[in-house]
């Protein structure tokens, strides 16, 4: 991830981010699970909002979450001794060198990083390195192009707009929710399986409207 | 339904229309199921394209199916007597002059029929007139603007967008898929829950490049 990750760093945007993953949680992690004595690596794991809900989801398992900073992970450590959690190592590391042996970890785990990275297919092809054979990633990424609103408003996708071109300067792409299937098959996996999820908001569900379009969504953008 | 309807009456049509419905029918009906016994109103059948799988669906519901067009009904009812079916009858009659009683039937199904409509509140309004209390209403709508793809094209956009704005000239609304929750609100339904479904495809998926991209979207744009 380069300095110029499009979200900052501000602590205002880490609550943001705990939003976003405690209102999406079902929707992005409900069929994540992993079995007793496996070893996952959560590359990019920033300051924690899905590592804990990653770690209590699978009890049994090993995680080493990674992330470049260093800040982050002492964000990312705090909350995951809040939450008790003895099942998660965390370091710091550059995702395109990472300290690992080939063949070192059962899982990969990775969620809002390639859309921040200027080489996403490199990073994946390193990822691909510390899996062992048959062993599985999980990648989660949004695309921003993919919203729509009713009543629609130009104005609002013109703001989303920006933030699509603001990443792009960044180095990172708001749209590669809809590239994850050649990417992955590019970086050499087999049998790549999409699943879209779709994030849908109507005033029946006022906990979404709160969490994600104003808390999550139009926070961020 | 107007004489303007956007997609026309030609054979040709009535094959996507089929092509439709057979890649989408798990998306589109696999949690529509009706009791034994309950009577079923199917609004704007057209040719049948969900009639007989909604029939089979549910085979001791009784179905009563109707639209506007007496070639399509006639269509419908040749296409119901090849798959056998004992549990619909077809009509052909005006959504807004249906020749039935109030609440005469315990449920309403309409798939893909607001959308060609100038007056889809109206109609649903009368709709919710021919259910007993208690009973309930499923309306299945597309919506084109949530169309996205990898690479993107601004021509593929661009004829998308041409027939979104030949459906208005015809008085539909090619976007009324993100407008359900607001107008089932507004003509009076309550406990309205709407549930996104999205037709993903990519290269893994054959069936689905050909059934749907292919056959039934390019095909109607």
């Amino acid at each position: 991830m380069s300095d110029k990750y499009v979200h900052g760093y501000h602590p205002r945007e880490n609550e943001r981010l705990h939003d976003q993953a405690g209102t999406l949680v079902d929707l992005l992690h409900s069929d994540t699970k992993y079995a007793r004595g496996s070893s996952v690596l959560e590359a990019g794991c920033g300051v924690g909002a899905q590592t804990v809900t990653l770690a209590q989801r699978s009890p049994d398992a090993r995680f080493m979450s990674v992330d470049v900073s260093a800040d982050s992970i002492a964000e990312a450590r705090r909350r995951a001794d809040r939450a008790g959690l003895t099942n998660v190592e965390f370091r710091r590391a550059d995702i395109f060198a990472l300290p690992f042996n080939a063949e070192a970890f059962d899982h990969v785990f990775v969620c809002f990083v390639l859309e921040h990275l200027s080489r996403p297919l490199e990073a994946l092809a390193v990822l691909k390195r510390l899996l062992r054979a048959g062993g599985t990633i999980t990648v989660i990424e949004g695309d921003h192009g993919s919203t729509y609103f009713h009543p629609d408003s130009l104005e609002a996708h013109a703001a989303i707009q920006c933030q699509v071109m603001l990443q792009r300067e960044a180095g990172g792409n708001a749209l590669i929710g809809r590239q994850l299937y050649p990417l992955l098959v590019e970086a050499g996996f087999d049998a790549v399986r999409v699943i879209p999820r779709m994030v849908y908001v109507d005033s029946s569900r006022p906990d979404l409207v709160d969490g994600f379009t104003r808390k999550t969504f139009t926070a961020m953008i």
